[in-house]
């Protein structure tokens, strides 16, 4: 029986059809409202033709009112600094928010401030908000008001990286994350830099040194671990809808490759969607899943760690139905599987 | 020597880089001037990082004047609608102008109206332009103040139809064009549907029944062949950068698959870039070149003609570049080999 | 509870692996066999990395008496030719079979060995086995002991086409289907022409006039809507992973458009997974899907259908997950919705 | 006037054919012959349908003798292991060679034993033998017998990382090179892991800490800057036809970002092909050409040094006409740009 009722805010994007399209298979909650701003009235099913005759939900306007009487949960994909004020309205109406923004990742507003340029509405939140990674923060978002999706590439970086820097397996110095993303993970808005002849055939890096994820995942692995590292992020854009590849150079303190995939079994022997693995990865793997693989190679000085995920799935819409079904007492695979 | 200057006029999109980028070869013309109404005062090469170091124009504003100044012939790179006004005022001031866009191509403004929905401000040269396809209109082409490029389907269709229609090898009517485009070709302006992710692994038809490339075809075949037909032409986008493949679906009339081969090996004896071939032609096979290959097959009551171009190539730039070379008394492959 | 026992023999392919994919989230059926020549011994997961702790088969050599013990029913994913004296064996051991393959969907054996060209071991079956398309055939399929499974362009073909002949809304002659699928269609083998640089970027015809799944398109339409008719079918090779557009010019009889959306509406009423649109359908439409979304254009003396199907998903393993949903008793939308 | 007669070994990959392709508008060079073990007796056009009616050339069984008869030179196209004994063979008939195997590369016959893995033929040559990268080694190719075609990746990390070590910019330990190539890298025969759907959305590294570019950037380097380095390189399989993007990173020794762009401009003032750029280059911008771009960016500990090459360019044929100019006293950049 569907009795979670969803609402999506900021329906037009790729993470709401994601959401969309996984909760057509889920079995304990169902789409029930979608909001956009410059679509209101049409069906959701004309702005992502593939939910015709599988989603028969019309867009409206946000009104929290409205979420508070048809919405057990609203999941909130609007940008960040967007997110906040929503968020807050939300809650205030005793609805219950998975956010997908960067709005309540961090520990610290003024690291907030910095990176994000806007003023936060709602600073009181920020550094009391569940983290939704639920492998690391399952009791806090249980019983949650707001759980504040993790970013996509934070996600490839955090899973394999906290455990190794929690059991001292690795040095916390000089932690150089390469990464490299589908185009998905730049949104759904008409821009010049991801029309498809500006994207395919091409691969390059983007934000060197200063993508906002950094400090995401510096963070939140002294959370998990209690160990400050200072990383290195290099996002890159590659010519493909979906995944993440995170090739994850670290420097080995105690113990071999071994011992780290035995630290990650050990770790992760509860995660349905962990999955330390001997291949080498390749997004593909994991295209359409929630899964996460992860893998470790030994080379002379370092160890390098590969982590596959999908961007829209585990690195957003995938955690987002995690969340939820952690937040409700549901089984944490149900509709992903 | 380098001396035919050339400027370009909307330097921004795809089909003037590739004017640019194929210009860098040839040796009797060089780009001295580009033109943007958003960019002025950049370099070409800022809006188009791979002319670096090799194309060292600053984008102006568009002044008449200047253009005839500096410049022997302009490469008009506007939508229909906006170019006619331009070409006019360039053409006022002694500028020969090479035009990418429909405004001069048609031989009646009735059908101009109808089918571009704007009022066309210079109507006495409709049906008074050469139609800047050298194989069939050298002549005009040589000294004309005005060449009209072709559109890029219309190349693909026109190409292999006029020579067998005048020959009267086939049927004129029922013809069905089913066109395959990269996405080049709908331009470079930030919109959603040729956002990588729309457009990405998956083909649609667009426009079926009511592209404008339609009427074109039908006037041009009938200006070559002197027969009226009335083609049924559908295009797909296909995700690609380049190229389009035209499965034309003809009646013969008389005669042969054979027939049809040599028909074209004779009508394009001089022609150096159209390639009849005994292959199925892929788009691969043209891709950044001015070269057309065509070919036959028969099946029981119809031939399938198949054609493969470069919409970038002999669909637009590359056609540009030789009719310029014709338009100049150069030899007509000058920079295209 | 997944009580029906699925084997699947030829499992290194991609219909396979997608049978094992759709196959895990499937609440009444489950993969418990897999062979290949190739690949006994190693598990299954090896082969295709993505079914990593998803699906814990191991690969074996092929036994019909092993299969009897342990299997329900037999996948069979083996190429025709090669499928027929499998299906067979599996037959006579009392497992019940979705054949993959061509080799039981023709009614006609004089026509199998022209268009395929291998003696069939078991002639008495071809025009005596159910085809695999439930929208049209559920009862034979119910209770049979081999279900055709359908060719993926026929699918695309027969299921716009059949009904709008029954109904006399279109002609039987001139019926032009033009095809174009993504690269899965064409098999895992190690090919030169399915490398990825071979058909990355470029669009081409292929088996022009002479493709095999047009007399089963021509059979299978006659024996749905008693019309015979006599198809050109050009099918293109197109850059995407997964996807099969059909573009089909036919000649209306009586009626316009809206007749035939509604005859495809009444007709397909019951059928879960047909979806007449008003949009012209892309492939990523239904990209991972079994749905199927089909409209039509108007021109002056055609009608143009165009029809979406996802090649692996109604063209292949989703139509088997529904054939054997019917087979077995269970909801025709079982695992696939 | 096309003098310098050039003969193609191993004509059917991609390599041979872009060298086919660039000669074509080469002013100085023109293929006269091309050989092939298994495609002896057919057009080169036939293996490759892109140089339909541009290059008439049959492909013949390989004969010292003959290539000593018609060629100036020969284009090694074969792999390493079978390239020495054939460049063997054509040095003794007289014929110059630039061998694109990595056959000649190395300094150290025992470090080419370890990583190859096959015994040499002609070990004398190994450290005595022309690296082809006219950037540093001009003089040594002006008059070489044989040219040692640089590898694709080991030329992204070269041009970048030799200039700064030799002028002590940066330090020589911890330096990690993350590379992301396209496809035809993996060359042009029929092999399971480069079919287009294994290739096509998804992203993987491979031979992580053991590729054969490793000791061949190693030592290269050393020759050049006359430091060691102990590279550590990680080469990714991307999802395009063709580029190299590698992203370097280095720790700087003194002095900032700035200074490593004077240094590379300061020491590649006279290199046609190298392009220090402000702009985080992509992969498309080089594509289909000889040119390199790079640039750096700094970050706390660490600065990233990006480099963009065609694989097939600059990382292959584009060298290797480079090369035949050097070696043949023409303009370096004829037929390149």
């Amino acid at each position: 029986m569907k009795n979670i009722r969803v609402g999506i805010i900021g329906a037009t994007g790729y993470t709401a059809l994601e959401v969309a399209r996984l909760l057509q298979s889920h079995s304990g909650a169902t789409v029930v409202a979608a909001t956009s701003r410059t679509h209101a009235g049409e069906a959701l099913s004309a702005v992502h033709p593939s939910l015709s005759g599988r989603c028969d939900v019309t867009i409206e306007s946000f009104s929290p009112e409205r979420f508070a009487e048809h919405c057990d949960v609203a999941m909130c994909c609007l940008p960040h600094g967007a997110s906040a004020a929503t968020v807050q309205q939300l809650v205030q109406h005793g609805v219950r928010v998975i956010d997908f923004s960067a709005d309540f990742r961090l520990s610290d507003v003024d690291i907030y401030h910095q990176w994000y340029d806007v003023q936060h509405p709602w600073p009181e939140r920020i550094g009391a908000t569940a983290y939704g990674m639920p492998e690391f923060f399952a009791d806090d978002i249980r019983n949650a008001d707001i759980v504040a999706n993790p970013g996509c590439y934070s996600t490839s970086a955090i899973l394999p990286l906290a455990p190794l820097l929690q059991a001292e397996l690795i040095e916390t110095d000089d932690i150089i994350i390469d990464s490299k993303s589908g185009v998905s993970g730049a949104g759904r808005s008409a821009k010049l830099g991801t029309l498809y002849c500006e994207t395919n055939e091409t691969i390059s890096a983007y934000s060197v040194g200063c993508h906002r994820h950094q400090p995401e995942i510096d963070d939140i692995v002294f959370r998990v671990s209690g160990k400050s590292i200072k990383s290195l992020f290099t996002p890159h854009l590659t010519p493909m809808d979906r995944g993440i590849l995170s090739t994850i150079y670290v420097r080995p303190k105690s113990g071999s490759v071994e011992d780290i995939m035995a630290c990650w079994q050990d770790r992760f022997a509860d995660s349905a969607f962990i999955q330390p693995v001997d291949h080498l990865p390749a997004t593909k793997h994991v295209a359409g899943t929630n899964y996460v693989q992860m893998t470790a190679r030994a080379s002379d000085s370092r160890v390098i760690l590969v982590c596959a995920i999908d961007n829209l799935g585990k690195g957003a819409s995938g955690a987002a139905i995690q969340n939820l079904n952690v937040m409700f007492g549901l089984e944490e695979t149900t509709g992903l599987i």
